[in-house]
Formats: C-alpha cells, sequence, structure tokens
C-alpha cells in the first residue's frame, strides 16, 4: 500500500496547493501577457468622462511614473506601462454632491517598446474586461483609431496631474 | 592657515550637500508628521465633487490597502492611513466630454490609532496645502465635524472601488 499512500498524500498536497494560488492570471490581449501588480501602482491622474458616466484613474508602473516625475513623457520610455482603470459612476450615498466608483468595466493598458510595437505607433495596446478580466481581442485598431488625435502626444490622453514632489 | 582651509572645505561641503537634499519635508500637521512616500501609495478610490469642481484620488499605505482587499474597514486597522489628493477640475483639451486634473487644491490624511487618537474618534487628522504644502493647522474638529455623518462607518467617507484581485 505504499504506492496508494503516496498517490493520496500528493492529492492532498496537490489541493492544498490549488487553495493557496488564489485567482489565476488572466490570459493575453492582442498577445501582451496580464502586468500583474497594476493594482499597486502609483497615479499618474483621474478623470470622469461626462458623456458615458465614467470615472477613471491613470496607474502607471516604476518607468512611467519616473518619466511622469523627470518630464519625460513625449516620447514616453521604452518599459513604460499605463493602466487606466474605468468604472461606472454613482452618488455617493453620503455626499450627495459628489460621484464615487460603482461597476467596474475594465482596465486597460498601453505597453511601450518603440521597437517590439513599431506597427501599432510604438506602444503595444491591450484591455481586460470585467471583474473577471476577460482579455479583449479586437484588434490593436479599436485602440490606435480613437488614439489617433493625441498622436502628437505620443498617443496618450492623460496629463499627468500635478503632485508636490516626493522627496 | 590650516583652520581656514578646513573651514572653506565644510562650507563647500555643506553646499553641496543642500544642493542634492531635493524638498524639505513639510513640517508636521496638528502635531502629525508629513507621510513620506504617499505620491507611491496605491489607489482604493476616485471621486468627483460636482458642488465645488474638485477631483480626487483616495490612496492608501500598505496597511489600509490590505484592509481594504480583506474587506476589515469598519473598523479600520491601526496603522491605517487614507489619503485625498484634491485637485480643481479641468475640461480635457483633446477629450471635450471629459475633466481630469487642474491646480492642485490639498493633501489631507487620516491616520487610524485608537489609542493616540481616542479623543479624535480614533483618527488623527491631518492636511497639507497647496503645491508648497503648506501644513494645516485650524484643528481637527474642523475634519471631525464635517465627517461626523459618517461616523457609524468608522469615520470615511470612502466606499473603496472594486480591483480586480491582485494575485
Amino acid at each position: 500500500m505504499k504506492l496508494e499512500k503516496m498517490l493520496v498524500a500528493m492529492s492532498f498536497l496537490a489541493a492544498v496547493s490549488l487553495a493557496h494560488a488564489g485567482p489565476a492570471t488572466p490570459g493575453p490581449s492582442h498577445g501582451i501577457a496580464y502586468p500583474e501588480g497594476w493594482q499597486n501602482w502609483a497615479t499618474i491622474a483621474v478623470s470622469h468622462r461626462v458623456d458615458n458616466n465614467t470615472l477613471r484613474v491613470i496607474l502607471g508602473n516604476d518607468i512611467a511614473v519616473k518619466a511622469v516625475r523627470n518630464g519625460q513623457t513625449n516620447p514616453w520610455p521604452d518599459g513604460a506601462i499605463l493602466g487606466k482603470v474605468v468604472w461606472k459612476e454613482t452618488r455617493l450615498s453620503k455626499w450627495e454632491n459628489a460621484v464615487g466608483p460603482a461597476k467596474f468595466v475594465h482596465a486597460e493598458f498601453m505597453f511601450k517598446d518603440s521597437k517590439k510595437y513599431a506597427e501599432t505607433a510604438g506602444w503595444g495596446w491591450a484591455r481586460w474586461v470585467g471583474p473577471e478580466q476577460k482579455p479583449f481581442a479586437k484588434g490593436a485598431q479599436v485602440c490606435t483609431s480613437c488614439h489617433a488625435p493625441v498622436k502628437d502626444r505620443d498617443w496618450v490622453f492623460t496629463d499627468p496631474a500635478f503632485f508636490p514632489a516626493a522627496k
């Protein structure tokens, strides 16, 4: 029964391992891997779109945030990743003259790599939709066509918000 | 002339040191030290106050963000710090149906310590005003009187935004 005991032990270990793995990483969007850890990135700006009633926070990875603080955002440096997190708005229950985030819509990202993504304006374009983070797969042209009006700003709509200098 | 040379060298070193020190840390507000590094904290929520035309991002230190992700925000744990960064709104130049941050107003913070701050609802209340981060000194009652309507929510207005689970 040595083999049997070993199999029972292995099954137990596999189950424990799965229970501790947490949610699986979402699959790639447009061939781009999910940027793990973006939920902890620093803020670059916020915005409120009044045409579709959404609130947004614009986040950046370390390279992007450093570029913002050094004023080097046109062009953005290779390696910079910008993330835009979008929620439907709702009136705050405890402050009637304010709106805050309600239903999560999507998180979308621009990955700067002037060589790798030369064919799509130097950026990789990706989006993960809904709370389940389903990879967007309608093609980067959906992104670039909307961003074309800001091609002279390295394809980025966001004006970084002023932050008092970090020491 | 040995002493004279030494003094010249010391002055030079002091000047070099100052030039590399960067901006000085702002002084305390209501006796609370400036929370260095908040510019890199993760986002908890965003909001738009339409009565005074300001956009906000609500940030948290590691303890606060962990509490949010574990749903432990009433009460918030000791050590949690919440930061609210406030800007006047402006219409985006490249997206007419959106508003984004313009003039920086202030950064204000709640420091949870149920014992240390027992006399002010378990929170330390501090604010640093304007780009120069001038310490606010009008008294914590200015803060608590405004927050009284949410005392059953551990004195916090913010509903944390939904974020897809960080792996």
